[in-house]
């Protein structure tokens, strides 16, 4: 059974979802549940650092196409250089009863073969955001791990992080009283070279990578879905970063309630994520969508007008790679416990959706 | 002849273009220039104030419906009782030496007739923001003040203030780098009872009184005009303050560079001024379109991939009622040096345009 979004804000404004459950490892006998790692990138460096930090989770496989590279990792993290996989021949991890699960940080482009392939050798899949390129594909992988019966969860940490979850449960509990409107930026200047310039491999700029985290905090934030997109694109500079991808995307969605967000993303500035919620009894500010530094400011009056504000500032001192072990812990949760993962194929899929609808309202051809 | 965007933008970069200007009362022969003050609600107090501070301007008269609130008014500020006039008979000021200008302080759609009438009474006009509550009407301003021959202000104060000129010079002077993306918002949680909710008197809902902050900052920002713009509104409160006009706006606009704004306003929920402009070299900050309080921060590198950054946070000391001291007398230079002011009828008018763009993007009909 898919968990809602209603069913998710409850869970927020009880507090911590992700924390609230039960202590898992007597469910697996004391065994940890085992991660293969797909893609050996940046981001797959924080999750096996978050993992091995972790009491119910390790890294038991890696999947890459540079066995040196994959052998020193296996090294790190005690994985035998049997649990190496090519990308060809990954499917021999059918077999391995130490892997549960994989974990794809591979780029978006890759995401549905790699998860779908996954399902099929009968493994639990964690894929990185966003989630794919197309809705089709999107589709297809919550199918395939439908049909393989193995659980399917995207990696949006912040929705197992405590700042985040504040921030949501003060909006819950009323203390900015009504959300009317919403700002968000997250974006940053892209160096030449890297895959997320080139669109076969990214499906699309800056929207896809980062501009997802202010399109996820508005709905995570608001409980709702938008009802209406509207939305430019733009490319300034001509140096063959964006031949393929476009510079900057800024949009404007509204939600049944008449809140309205208004967001930004950028390949082509420093631009700090952050968002700024607009309540009829004050204002709340989380900045920093990053591994570590979220901060949490707000100021909303729950008495008579003229009474003392609320003032909060409160930075959260948890450092990298603590997001990855609270996003992995919850997925071996749902492992154990047969439960849908919060973030499920159904919430990439509603982001996707969303931002096709972005780049549509663009003028961009999405698939 | 009138001052270009780029004409604005050269000054802006030259240094504080109000205060470049040279010291006035010499031509003046000693004499301050006179303002009558038309209508004596909350913000004609602020102009009464800063003008008092003047050494170049001073209050010669008002207009009132309110005889016995104008005799204590006029006793304040040394004004003779024969120098108060009612709303029917203020053309009786057209032989008041002592009145050289009027200031509009009127709801909205009273803007027009005032500035015609005080126009053909042969005195120079210094109107509030929104110019008018149409384009018909701000170009029939336009006209009647270029027939009568005399000067037309729109009351902008942040051109003349400095934490905003900095802001500007900072970006011409190339510290950030190329804008790509500027954010901003200006809103507040209104009284039931306003005359700014009142569509006949305001012409439209909070983007005419205070989203035109965030709208005419992203063009003094990019010293651009908006090649493209799209919008939404929603009103989710329903207890009566939102019959006649939107109780919110978020809007994208984008201009020739393709530097892309996003801009939020709400009469619905605390929402503090501010805007955030992003540039390949970093990105600077100001808070607060009001009064007092306005705040700088910035975070750019000029140098090497590498280098410390230049981080910046100025708050701007200065108290009310200084902005309006700075605007009186840009408008007192101008008639005394026989200059175009710097935020024209011509300036008023764009807004107006994108103002109305922004509603008809938004599906609202416009007059």
């Amino acid at each position: 059974m898919e968990l809602t979004r209603r069913d998710f804000a409850k869970l927020g404004a009880l507090g911590l979802a992700s924390q609230a459950m039960p202590p898992v490892l007597a469910q697996a006998g004391g065994r940890k549940i085992g991660y293969c790692v797909i893609g050996l990138g940046r981001i797959a460096d924080h999750f096996m650092r978050g993992t091995k930090d972790s009491s119910t989770s390790q890294i038991t496989g890696l999947v890459s196409g540079h066995r040196d590279k994959a052998l020193k990792i296996a090294a790190q993290y005690g994985v035998p250089a049997t649990s190496i996989y090519s990308y060809e021949q990954m499917e021999a991890m059918h077999n391995n009863k130490a892997i549960d699960a994989v974990y794809v940080a591979l780029p978006n482009s890759m995401h549905a073969e790699y998860t779908i392939r996954s399902a099929k050798a009968g493994k639990h899949v964690l894929c990185e955001k966003p989630m794919a390129t197309s809705v089709a594909d999107s589709e297809a992988m919550i199918a395939a791990c439908h049909a393989a019966k193995v659980k399917l969860m995207i990696a949006y940490r912040l929705h197992y992080e405590p700042t985040t979850l504040k921030a949501i449960k003060l909006i819950r509990d009323g203390a900015i009283g009504k959300v009317q409107s919403i700002n968000s930026a997250n974006g940053f200047n892209i160096a030449k070279g890297e895959w997320r310039i080139n669109k076969p491999l990214s499906g699309g700029g800056p929207l896809m990578d980062v501009g997802i985290y202010s399109l996820n905090a508005t709905r995570y934030l608001t409980g709702e879905e938008p009802s209406s997109i509207t939305a430019s694109v733009s490319t300034e500079d001509h140096d063959g970063r964006f031949d393929t991808v476009e510079e900057n995307t800024s949009w404007t969605m509204q939600f049944p309630s008449g809140a309205l967000a208004s967001c930004s993303t950028t390949y082509g500035a420093s631009m700090p994520g952050f968002y700024r919620v607009y309540g009829s009894k004050g204002w709340l500010e989380v900045t920093e969508f990053g591994y570590q530094n979220l901060r949490l400011r707000a100021n909303y009056r729950t008495g008579e007008k003229g009474s003392a504000p609320t003032i909060l500032d409160e930075p959260n001192t948890e450092l990298d790679p603590k997001q990855f072990t609270r996003e992995v812990e919850h997925m071996t949760e749902c492992i154990l416990n047969d439960k849908t993962p919060q973030t499920s194929g159904q919430e990439g899929l509603r982001d996707m959706r969303y931002m096709q609808q972005i780049y549509k309202a663009a003028g961009i051809t999405v698939l």
